[in-house]
């Protein structure tokens, strides 16, 4: 079984890195992350980040395709080499998912019109933009769709695709294997928990279309 | 503020990454990824993962260390240059944390002797014979060590870190904005909530000592 995490420039690294380290457990896994060239590839810090070892045109059909997020400027949205191997890709793959803003990745390769999915809570509205139906919830399954939220929201998304793929046990397994047990020490992770007024803040720096990072 | 992530060849990509995702935002943060030599870094599926900005030599005196952990075959835990830089760099250094395994090579260099840690779970025992008190809680603060448990959980120790430099709105945004509201589809995460014959299992494998991985 293949699985192609698929890199780009500006690509935020945990939302990569949730879902390669619950997926790369299923059995008979062969994970890579791919890119348009086979190298390091910067994330979202502008420095060299994770080594794709393939190019895209090397994985043509991966039975699962994820597509992490980054900041909105990063995003391959447009027509080119990103979005084709997406769309071909996806004709074959058994799974398509994302993680955070790269859900507007596969909406703008048109995956996503007419069906349910989610993003990183700040951009729910762009996904709508390409026909979607966004929900605010944390995963979700449409179809062969898994999307997920925000960033950190990969490594649920990972864990429910193990247990839809090879039951409750092997995703138990993997969950308990990388201690998946949060205590965080706020209840901050959401905009119906975080203080209004952060949030407000968020929706306006959002809403001004400046560089969203939590860097303040 | 320097912040240095050292990463050795077999590393777990999560254990590094989670704490990343979350300290990068500290004002004024250089995060930098540091290994014996820079370029690529094989993780603990043998392929280059992630991409050494600096040597040990480019960083000796970061202002935060974080060691990630990996499976037990693969830590530098004997005398040698990664140990050589943990204690020197220790000596100036205002935080020096770990995740998961990381603390091993913490108690190997003989910075946690009559201190209490943490570690994964399987691994608690090992830490004892470095001089440490092991606690099986998720994140272990004593005096400038921040310890924390299994691969995940080095996203809830950068929080708390995050929250002791900075102050609790600090933390909170960058939790809204990692959306780290954790909605795990098992409860399965630590010895104490997963079924009991799972864990006893990973305690048989664990105590055979072969390979300790979750693939099955």
């Amino acid at each position: 079984m293949r699985i192609a995490i698929l890199l780009y420039p500006g690509f935020t690294t945990l939302d990569a890195i949730g879902p390669y380290e619950t997926l790369r457990h299923l059995p008979g896994a062969e994970t890579s992350f791919v890119a348009e060239r086979p190298g390091p590839v910067a994330n979202d810090s502008g420095k060299p980040a994770l080594v794709a070892a393939a190019s895209l045109a090397d994985v043509p059909h991966p039975d699962i395709i994820v597509v992490p997020g980054g900041p909105q400027e990063n995003l391959p949205l447009a027509h080119g080499p990103v979005l084709d191997w997406l769309k071909e890709a996806d004709r074959t793959s058994t799974w398509t998912t994302s993680v955070c803003t790269g859900s507007l990745i596969l909406g703008a390769a048109g995956l996503l019109t007419g069906r349910r999915a989610t993003s990183h809570w700040l951009y729910l509205k762009d996904l709508a933009a390409y026909g979607v139906d966004p929900t605010g919830e944390r995963v979700v399954t449409d179809g062969k769709y898994v999307t997920a939220a925000g960033v950190s929201s990969g490594i649920d998304m990972g864990l429910t695709l193990v247990g839809r793929m090879e039951g409750d046990r092997a995703a138990q397994s993997v969950q308990l294997m990388i201690e998946y047990d949060p205590q965080p020490p706020y209840d901050a992770g959401s905009p119906d928990k975080a203080p209004a007024d952060l949030v407000a803040e968020w929706r306006k720096i959002r809403d001004r279309e400046e560089g969203v990072t939590p860097s303040r």
